[in-house]
């Protein structure tokens, strides 16, 4: 299978060069396990994928999958941008390093303030509707600023309906048949547009929807081009590519996902008679979703009507099996070489049914104290994770070369009243 | 329609006296507006139908819908006792003032560290498993220890799949057909089993369904009682009445709720011989759910596809409407009297396609800057929350008599790196 699962000679689950029971042992659990020489392998795969066929590639880190400092950090060490999907993700790539030409915002319902606040950064932003282009030369000098303009390419995949962002019934972008109208808008209110952006979704292991957005997009671009004499220095397509959650899904064919694309592109560039714009992609999950691991431990095997393992965390810790009824593979990485014995429910901690992170798995025979690890966790694991049920919020910790650290500590209970004021009358 | 909606001259939404709008203005938006009276009208309601019928009668709030600690003081001051679900809820509930005879512990998967810390707090606990049972006869000196047990009632209710917490597939509880044999083993490892917990669920309208849960669970400890000579101290009936959130939702009939379940329950007290347990409830939603609004600004109006009107907050600000598809009635509030002409999504500013908070709402002619109110946004509101996206945060204003309390501050992004460490080597 195409899981990225290692075992070292104890038959426990290796991670980074370290052991998944000592890391757990160490740090307690719940734990997310980062780690870092498997972000800089995705990245370097990602980038050389695509730029060897076309060059003036970029690759746009989206990064509301995971904005852990260090993670942010090891991407900007290898030379990646950011996407940026709110005021906060733009302070926080700042933060570690990023330099603004670094950085491109796609909000989405931005207020004026917010709008205000990018452009201040010097971010170039991604402009979603005709509402947020008027606000934004209210709020700022219009004046041969650089921006691009999201458009609605009308095709949508993903991994779970929440997560099309193309389509009819999608609140992103400006629709594609008034798209030359609402570029001609931007340069009439004095804005020099120099992009377009467009996204279809998230977890995307086929080539073919992409194609499809691709030639939608540049058949939009091309259309603004011929329409408004726009020359396009940039077009950004959103629209994840995905990675293997479960063990029949294989990993994307990187090589051929890339070729078949940019060929496309570069033919849709010739049919438009374009100059030669520059390709930025925006991975999220493809870079970080395989290099984390949520560590837990079991601490109630329980027969009731059917046969559940409880273990020490909860959607609060991982909310996407709960929410989007996502597949985690799950390994007992106290006894990997064990054969699956059970068919069994793993339960969190969290007082509510749903609260479940896999219903009729395959495990061995897993004991009270053992370590599960849930694995590619590090794309929307943490960033989704909130104090429901009055839980702290887990530790995460790095994984170097073998080498452990500490990257967040776990909260402690008064962390759960910060910024709480209780009035006078009630004291 | 029943729903708890004030409008005041100004044609403005009225909360606890105050005004929408005036609030939004001054404490910004997205924020969570809390209304004291509305929580001690509450609480008052539900303890007096009850205790009129049943006068050994005692409400636990199910804290996890709304520990904010100026709610939790409040209920506090009325003589309401806390069911907790975790250590942390234990936690905030001693910090606010809860004696340790006033709340209750109902946790799930509770691992031996904490089994021992709810225990320290001098508080009782509703063990949910054989193996929690016997781990805590470990970690503490079971003799003489006051327990509860839960049992899985095999009835099942609720608003959500998620959110049905009897029956076959419920991972919470002991078999009804292994109770008195838990019961006897709890007894044989020298604790004191004083009372019995079940659970059916949440957002209960309907009598019905609860009755049914009282009848199962009685039959279960009259069963235990006959079996093992236990006499209940108490019975402690989860499973949260609700409230509207829909304009056809009627408000439950609480004295007729009441009358048939308590003398249901006095039925089967006389049926199975048992002295007279005291009878608790553990309503959540019912006395915080309508009394809090969480008020947002409309940034953006988009006529694409389809007519969004965007707000600056998503589901990282409230949960209910993306996780679990919930109806959230959604008002201008500052144009109250306007009559609705239009139907419309209303979108969040998480980037995901799924962060709506209606689709197709009837609206009235909804205008930018505009404030919106989403109603009864009191349980699983802010105790939901993330900074997914990286988003702050909201704040939590409380209106008491009109006068408007800030008794949460808005996070900063600095606030974002709370706990996080960079190592030396990515510094």
């Amino acid at each position: 299978m195409d899981l990225n699962i290692k075992v070292n000679e104890k038959n426990h689950l290796d991670i980074g060069g370290a052991d998944a029971c000592d890391i757990a042992e160490e740090f307690g659990t719940p734990t997310y396990v980062i780690d870092e020489n498997r972000i800089r392998d995705n990245y370097n795969r990602f980038y050389s994928a695509f730029s060897k066929y076309y060059p003036d590639f970029r690759v746009f880190y989206a990064c509301k999958a995971n904005t852990n400092l260090a993670v942010m950090k090891i991407l900007e060490s290898e030379g990646c941008s950011i996407d940026a999907v709110s005021p906060g993700e733009v302070y926080t790539a700042r933060k570690v390093g990023f330099g603004s030409d670094r950085i491109l915002f796609t909000g989405n319902n931005i207020t004026n303030d917010e709008l205000k606040f990018v452009h201040d950064e010097g971010v170039v932003l991604n402009i979603d509707s005709v509402s947020a282009l008027k606000r934004l030369s209210e709020v700022v000098d219009p004046e041969g600023l650089k921006i691009s303009l999201r458009v609605n390419p009308m095709v949508g995949a993903g991994h779970h309906d929440h997560c099309i962002t193309g389509g009819v019934m999608s609140k992103f972008g400006i629709m594609d048949s008034e798209a030359s109208e609402v570029y001609q808008m931007a340069k009439d209110l004095g804005f020099n547009p120099i992009g377009m952006h467009s996204h279809i979704g998230s977890g995307i292991l086929d080539p073919e929807p992409f194609k499809l957005a691709i030639e939608s997009t540049m058949d939009i671009a091309g259309k603004v081009h011929q329409d408004t004499g726009i020359d396009f220095e940039f077009v950004d397509f959103g629209g994840g590519i995905g990675i293997p959650y479960t063990p029949e899904e294989k990993i994307v064919d990187l090589d051929e996902f890339a070729k078949v694309n940019i060929e496309l592109f570069k033919e849709k560039i010739d049919e438009y008679d374009m100059s030669s714009p520059a390709m930025f992609l925006e991975p999220g999950r493809y870079l970080v979703g395989d290099a984390s691991t949520l560590l837990v431990t079991v601490n109630s095997v329980k027969q009731s009507y059917r046969k559940f393992i409880g273990v020490d965390a909860g959607f609060n810790t991982l909310l996407r099996p709960a929410m989007y009824d996502s597949y985690h593979h799950i390994v007992d990485a106290s006894k990997m070489g064990d054969e699956n014995t059970q068919k069994v429910d793993i339960a969190g901690n969290v007082c509510e049914s749903g609260d479940l992170f896999a219903r009729d798995r395959l495990m061995p025979d897993v004991e009270e104290g053992d370590i599960l690890a849930i694995l590619n966790a590090g794309a929307y694991g943490f960033t989704m994770s909130s104090n429901y049920n009055s839980r702290p919020l887990s530790s995460e910790v790095l994984v170097t070369d073998g080498e452990c650290n500490l990257v967040r500590e776990k909260q402690s209970f008064e962390d759960l009243f910060n910024n709480q004021i209780i009035p006078d009358h009630l004291k």
